[in-house]
């Protein structure tokens, strides 16, 4: 599958409906990749977004260093990688999964477009991020603002604008986190009429 | 159905999969709702949320002037009420739809615990916020921090500080927002194991 691009601003329908994401990125020579549900969309054009970064992280680490990120999207078939990138550090080679995540797990990566950081693959959807400095947001509450500088999807789920899980193979759809190793798959798509729409 | 009580360190996992959220607020005598699908946890203990509120909206006045909001966590029974407050404001009662939207589309409300701005009934869970002042994010990205003092749900579908869809009617699912009219529901879920955590 070779990612399709999706225009900056329809971006943030990637986000929209609340997926749990892979933050990566990296910095001379390091690379890692963390999980984080606490992410949104903040803006439409240029689209922006904010995630929580916790300051003890290694991603934290790399974010400040380089300046940039990316919002990776994992889908079902990846549930086991999300939890057990969510799971460790990066910082910590002496535990089992320390070190490179991405080898310890036997993730592969595609390049970024427009930042240094890499892609994972097998994901249904991509945001490469450039951080916008707000050094209080990110001292004060781990919080990290960034603007979407390139967007990629698969399109066996997202066309046109739009996701279509519906019409694909279930281990496509996004993932939504509870907590431990507990998620819940995006469900059923379907379609209400505004008020005074007919009917 | 009467919301039960949710501990406020286990509040995050209302939000924590990414629903959809209808924002309510109060003041002087003036009520609003709105949608929101840019919203995310911030903290878990005080809990803490950011969301966005847009600088012409009615709700935007009302928490300015409160300094209070509450996320009310709609489920499918209630997606063609979401549309219908999104598609709206409150401030242009010339509109068919503009005034009270509460009364204009028939929503019961329930009195919030520790704030004063009405919680919408029918919902599944229901976090009362009260704002944390961060004047540069609300002029500059639209982005509002509140901290929780009070969490509800209906206990059909969250227990034990978990969501349990899979147990329930699937009118009582969350929402995730794409676009338009478009849903998807909260789907199935499922749980991983942890690497190392056996097998």
């Amino acid at each position: 599958m070779t990612p399709v691009a999706v225009d900056l601003p329809r971006a943030y329908r990637l986000l929209n409906h609340g997926p749990v994401t892979l933050v990566s990125s990296a910095y001379a020579g390091r690379r890692n990749v963390m999980a984080a549900a606490w992410t949104m969309p903040l803006d439409f054009d240029p689209p922006k977004v904010a995630v929580v970064v916790d300051r003890r992280t290694l991603t934290r680490e790399l974010i400040e260093a380089s300046g940039v990120f990316a919002l990776n999207l994992p889908c079902r078939a990846q549930a086991e990688a999300v939890l057990a990138v969510g799971s460790c550090s990066g910082r910590d080679p002496e535990w089992e999964c320390g070190g490179d995540k991405f080898a310890r797990f036997g993730l592969a990566t595609l390049p970024a477009a427009r930042i240094e950081a890499p892609l994972l693959a097998g994901c249904v959807g991509w945001l490469e991020c450039r951080v916008i400095p707000e050094a209080r947001n990110e001292e004060r509450y781990d919080l990290f603002l960034g603007e979407v500088v390139a967007a990629w999807a698969d399109p066996a789920v997202f066309a046109d604008g739009r996701w279509h899980f519906d019409a694909a193979p279930a281990e496509k759809r996004t993932l939504h986190y509870v907590a431990g190793g507990a998620f819940y798959a995006t469900g059923e798509g379907f379609e209400v009429a505004a008020p005074g729409a007919g009917a």
